[in-house]
């Protein structure tokens, strides 16, 4: 063991908490500064960095609230359908458009379709803005139909506090409170530095060892959506002195640096040893997973440069905090959601965005290291009473993980894991009604329900799937944890497709199984099938090596069920043991040369551009518990299979057959 | 009734079917185009036009996740603690950094940190990465510490489905899946044309009968939350011909038209002639409260240029939809809400931002017209177990109430109202975790609630409060509608605050009082009291004009008992029972000349530069039931009251003594 000793992890609260205390050494935890800026659209998502205290009230004058008379209602006293009273235009009734000012004398307003306008002798006129009189026939109450001064806003009125963002609405207000200009919170700005000699930008032509530098775009995002000011700098290779040099230039005009990688403790990981030259390190390495390797850091004043640049901005200064920001783009995204976020709102003087928690049943146990905080990216579905979070690929480079996550869970330290049935806090990335509006599909994977989900979008739907084979959805389903689940499994006895399984697993509950489609499996080989690979007993050849699906995936069960009956052992096939969890993931390991061969659908093998061999015909359903099949949440579901532009898109799709879409397999 | 048939509201429903139809028929309820984007932080926000496929994988290549060496899985087989085995640097082994990929023939890499590395004479050696052999203590399985081509993205898999609002994340995941431009939705341009001869811009010095013109503000704004691109033009006149062609002019370059006021029926309001003129009136009313007078209208292609811009702009087209906006701002904000939002959804392809509506109980009786869909704004509180929604001022004219509002409830056509304890759907515009941070308090208004809420923003928490007068209050604690109560109320027997009362309202109900001021009252009158006035025995003389509190207000009780000891009667006053809700509308009335004075507190008299006359000097006391005193809540309120630096705020107020802050009246 030579190199366990790089990181001191210390736990995330005090990792917060040093670096909040070195800014307020630096008088650096405050608001950062004002601007006034003018009042119009782009002040939208600004933040108040005063309270606006009403300069005028609105309305400014007693304002007739209708087209009308104005009047003096104690001239209407006594007025009744049958003792009509007559008022002279001018002297005791005004005509007033809506929103126009009461003359002195008058206090209220009868609308003009209560009154009957009078020519001059007496009669009914059409000329009814400019009559000689009016006739009212019933009295009114002072200041009826009138929107008195200060209606609205009284001057001196609290209009909105400090801190606010602002929305549409507000904008009004503080317009009606005689403002053209609003004093805003200055925005955070945010220098974001990639390193990495293997880093190449968005858009270049890939070579072996490349990595697409994309951290710098999502952290600039991040801190542009927290209401701060990103620059992203090119790319630094890992060159210490180049590094220091960049980090000082970037000290100059911004309020906080964002160094991307190197925050490990590898060969070419620089990140510290630039911040403690620089300055002082604060924090390396904080116990929260994804994300441990952070650094904490606050950059000295350089004599000269602070004074020079604070003539012409007086808002810079040093010192100014860093971030050594891990390279792994999940780590890298939860640590700016962890660390940044709570900066930026002291920074602009607003509430922290918190994200709304919910309890939550776990799907799947998960393992946990006990030291750690340990953030697990779920999926969220609300099926029948529970909600259900179902864990994502946990690896901090798998940045789909992020973007299909509805929420995240935290694992706090000093807990090993969670078993399946826990209870867990999630903090939710979506909205209460859009999990409500979510169909959760637990069970084996087939690449229509990608184009389901697509089309499910437009109806209103979410369509979120886990992959855990067709026995697995089984499972979920009699534990009431999915709406429904994909399944293809043969019965070896019959062969018929799942009827026997939902038996065996589901005893006890009523269900609907719709057929989805056939499709044709096979053997996904490489482009030009090099091996020569024809069928099933090829596999037992020395020099082919397989890859298979899980335990309890369809796929599985037809393999085992073919190579019982031609008597192939397991043991004879190289990679039977080796599993993968979806068709694409059998075939990614034949395209990257892992493996020779693997069984799987010809829709997979087309999508990496690798060959297929064809040997069966299967039927793919749609297992769903009666209790949700007639649920509004499924009937757009019900509705696509039906549809025919649905159909033909499937059928676009190699090796798909959708004769049997939509049918009725059993009904209990 | 002369002028009752000029709109014929239609219910919304049908409103918005007939307005999807003439789209329909336009070819133009549909995405309206696309245009390619950098990838960009600028990118954020924006829709995804079409589903996003992976065009690489990623990682691109077998990449080691750990700082290492690449090994054959099969050359460690055997080696164990007791049993090292030695692999040659080069042939069987190679050192790489995290990211680097694996040489072909190695399948799994051994992280630094479980090697010792070797020299040439088989001694340990401090030149970890690049010795001549290293010793391993144990086998690895293949593939560990791989991350496997693939492993986040496999080429042509869904990265996002089309219709998506991009995140910050998302902007990374398509990065990795090889794009460098993103096809977004292209934004919808919309023109908004305000109109009134009467309007000023913003910033303008006021006469009376200027309305300050800020509608094109908050639409613009609502316009660019919502994705479009607004366009603001400046005020026209009442001018029928000058509004056409300003129309004509804005329809050649944007999707939307939004004409602000000028909907109604009045002597000026052109709007729907504008409509009739260019195009096709499709609806003038829609049975909904507020905003009943908007117009949907198509404007027709206009010969010749059309087709010129067209050339230019591909997606400019007739006929367009045009909208007259009514003009008090409430209804123009919920009409814009209402009609714009769906289209704007359906223009860019993505799902529409829907409120989450939650059920509430009704704080107040609420009346509301029959035949119509009606809006009320509320303020939102969670009170123990019930989560009640008290309706803000009503006034489409008063848009602080959309300012202050935490949600719109719905009374919909059908219904003639809503008693108090009812259960109504409230559509939140806040998250539930901001709403079980919010402190309740109904009764008696201070300008002190204003400061609390103002420091109480800054820790966590939101004060809300409801002015029903202090009796309202208590009662409002009895019904368990609160979590605290403000209150003045003097015993006319004992001359004590509020404990009579208390026990009188909340017999059954356990309380902690706690003193927030020591107040002055006394008679708010015009600057430099020109009717002289100076008790309350003056309020007799004809001449002078009072305004009162409502009923069970703290100051009507005073008010009462000192009337009574001098016996004075009500009936003598002229204006006893023309009632205000607050201090602040009490100096209102006296400041536009609607009354001459009034009982209120000496810093509302300020506020409005009014002069004072103090009386009294009385406690105000914040009455807490003993169920939410303790409750964490409440925590940071008891801490203002024991900030120092509040303190001395609220003692820089005119006519507030802080000596009895905090102390604690009533414990039961």
């Amino acid at each position: 063991m030579v190199m366990s000793v790089y990181l001191h992890d210390i736990p995330l609260a005090q990792a917060q908490a040093r670096l909040q205390q070195a800014l307020q050494e630096a008088n650096l935890w405050r608001v950062l500064g004002m601007e006034t800026i003018p009042l119009d659209e782009n002040a939208l998502g600004r933040v108040t960095a005063e309270p606006i205290w009403a300069k005028i009230s609105s309305p400014h004058y007693h304002a007739s609230a209708m087209d009308g008379f104005a009047v003096r209602a104690l001239s209407t006293v006594g007025a009744m359908p049958s003792a009509p009273m007559t008022l002279l235009v001018g002297a005791e009734a005004q005509y007033v458009d809506t929103g126009d000012p009461l003359p002195d004398w008058a206090n209220a307003v009868i609308p003009i379709e209560n009154v009957e306008s009078l020519d001059e002798r007496g009669k009914i006129t059409s000329d009814i803005r400019t009559p000689k009189s009016i006739r009212v026939r019933a009295s009114v109450a002072p200041w009826s139909h009138v929107r008195p001064l200060g209606e609205d806003i009284v001057t001196t009125q609290l209009v909105l506090p400090a801190g606010h963002i602002l929305r549409p609405v507000d904008l009004g207000a503080v317009a009606a409170a005689g403002h053209p200009e609003i004093h805003a919170a200055r925005k955070p700005r945010v220098a974001i530095l990639p390193t990495g000699t293997e880093l190449v930008p968005i858009g270049s032509k890939l070579k072996s060892g490349d990595i697409l530098e994309y951290n710098s775009l999502v952290l600039a995002a991040q801190i542009k959506a927290m209401g701060g000011e990103p620059t992203r700098y090119p790319i630094i290779p890992d060159d210490f002195d180049l590094i220091c040099q960049r980090v000082e230039e970037a000290a100059r005009g911004h309020d906080l640096i964002l160094l991307n990688a190197g925050s490990s403790a590898g060969a070419e990981d620089f990140s510290a040893k630039v911040v403690e030259r620089l300055g002082q390190l604060l924090v390396h390495g904080v116990a929260v997973r994804p994300g441990h390797p952070v650094i904490l850091g606050m950059l000295q004043r350089e004599s000269g440069s602070g004074n020079r640049k604070s003539a012409t901005n007086p808002d810079s200064q040093f010192p100014i905090p860093i971030l050594g920001v891990p390279g792994y783009p999940v780590s890298a995204a939860l640590t700016v959601e962890i660390f940044v976020e709570p900066l930026m709102a002291k920074w602009l003087g607003r509430r922290q965005n918190k994200l709304q928690t919910e309890e939550a049943i776990l799907t799947r146990k998960m393992v946990s290291p006990a030291g750690d905080d340990d953030f697990v990216r779920v999926v969220v579905g609300q099926v029948g009473e529970k909600l259900l979070a179902a864990p994502l690929a946990r690896g901090a480079g798998v940045i789909t993980s992020l973007v299909q996550a509805d929420g995240l869970a935290l694992i706090p330290s000093g807990t090993q894991g969670v078993e399946a049935g826990e209870k867990i806090q999630v903090r939710l990335y979506r909205s209460k009604s859009e999990i409500e509006n979510t169909i959760f599909a637990i069970g084996s994977h087939d690449l229509t329900l990608d184009l389901i989900a697509q089309d499910l979008a437009e109806r209103e739907r979410r369509l979120v799937s886990a992959n855990v084979g067709s026995q697995g959805g089984l499972v979920a389903l009699r534990r009431g944890e999915a709406h429904l689940a994909g399944s293809h499994l043969l019965d070896p006895g019959t062969g018929q497709y799942n009827i026997s399984a939902i038996r065996q697993y589901l005893p006890s509950v009523p269900v609907k199984v719709v057929a989805l489609v056939g499709r044709q499996q096979g053997l996904i080989v490489r482009k030009g099938n090099p091996k020569g690979i024809r069928g099933l007993k090829d596999l037992t050849r020395p020099n082919v090596q397989f890859v298979n699906r899980q335990r309890g995936a369809g796929t599985r069960v037809l393999l085992d069920y073919h190579l019982k009956s031609m008597t192939i052992s397991a043991e004879s096939i190289a990679g039977y043991f080796q599993e993968e969890y979806t068709h694409l993931g059998v075939a990614a390991a034949i395209a990257s040369g892992r493996a020779d061969c693997g069984l799987g659908i010809a829709a997979a093998a087309q999508a990496l551009d690798l060959d297929f061999v064809p040997l069966f015909q299967e039927r793919y359903d749609l297992v769903i518990p009666k209790q949700f099949a007639d649920d509004h949440l499924l009937a757009p579901l019900f509705g696509l299979l039906a549809d025919s532009a649905f159909r033909k898109a499937v059928s676009r799709l190699t090796g798909y057959d959708v004769s049997v879409m939509g049918t009725v397999v059993l009904e209990d």
